[in-house]
């Protein structure tokens, strides 16, 4: 039988949020390995699923959704036993979709200008001198973070959410990125309290297995 | 006696999506400006009500708010008899949520590559070449959604939505950002329906007497 949910996804991606996120809701899902490093997501086949080209995508009976804080709330409104976003609260949703977004088209848009500098330029020097400036602005984010957006020990305080997943995604892109994470003393404290999640790990642990 | 809601926003800025929401939902609003032209988002003053020192912000009885997409859904979900969200599906609400942040991360990041390049560069020619290449990217924006996201008349089809005001927002940016949108027959149409709306129509004259 058919998994409920499909989940388009690269792990070393965002889009292991998602993954996350649907382990978390102990969802009925199944994986697609979406092979970035050899573009697979230019190709005909899985422009189908997703035109923009990116992952993740994640396949409903409805159909198709893209966007990981879409995906994130999505999933989350219809797992709802396993409680992760705050629906009976609309500021409390807010807030949650407000970080979301915040990483999505801030810390994301930061950190791809390491990798995706071709997106915004052409020119090689360019390309060169955006990636020179990602451990600043990425460090700048995470300052924020830990500064205003991290209640502790999850996102929004005591209650676990969505946004969390999302967080520990980002989190895990600072070493690379060229930022060290012992600077940010919360944002650390709060990925040990991922880590020890055990949906998180067999995320981890999955990855790790097939990497 | 105060209203409900304040919003922090500049006319000219991605804001005025939400000040068009506020309009569409028959909101109990007042509108705080921050003169972005002079730096007023970079001030103490400011940076207390928003530390990230962006428009908009929402104050609202429970706190600020900020990002759009979450803003824009906020406001559907406290004003429901406006009916602005498809709350009432999950698959329809996260289509719009997706496409808010798509227009958040995607969209809004590629046109701020002309005037905010300093955000992800320092070097003066590797900013003017991220200038000279947003027509290219705020193009490739819209032909996927001329294509893809735009059934028509709306965002979502029929139902009007939040969607509608972000997307009018960004649309309006094409003539500054090089882009003709004649190109783009559905968008224009869009734009054009948009316009005919009485609550966008008070926004659009306001901005205007402020100007």
């Amino acid at each position: 039988m058919l998994a409920m949910l499909r989940l388009f996804h690269f792990p070393a991606s965002c889009s292991i949020a998602s993954h996350f996120a649907l382990e978390e809701a102990g969802a009925d899902y199944e994986l697609v390995r979406v092979d970035l490093a050899n573009g697979e997501q230019t190709k005909t086949e899985y422009l189908a699923v997703n035109p923009k080209g990116r992952v993740p995508a994640l396949q409903t009976v409805h159909g198709i959704l893209t966007e990981t804080p879409a995906i994130l709330a999505y999933i989350a409104q219809v797992h709802p036993a396993a409680a992760l976003a705050p629906f009976d609260d609309a500021f409390q949703f807010a807030r949650m979709q407000s970080f979301n977004a915040y990483l999505s088209s801030t810390v994301h848009v930061a950190h791809a200008h390491r990798m995706r500098g071709t997106r915004w330029a052409d020119d090689p020097a360019a390309i060169a001198e955006m990636r020179r400036k990602v451990p600043q602005t990425m460090a700048a984010c995470f300052e924020l973070i830990e500064r205003d957006n991290l209640a502790g020990p999850w996102v929004l305080g005591d209650r676990y959410s969505v946004a969390d997943p999302y967080l520990f995604t980002m989190s895990l892109w600072l070493a690379g990125d060229g930022v060290d994470v012992a600077q940010f003393p919360r944002v650390q404290a709060f990925m040990q309290c991922m880590e020890a999640r055990p949906a998180i790990r067999r995320v981890l642990d999955a990855r790790h297995a097939a990497s």
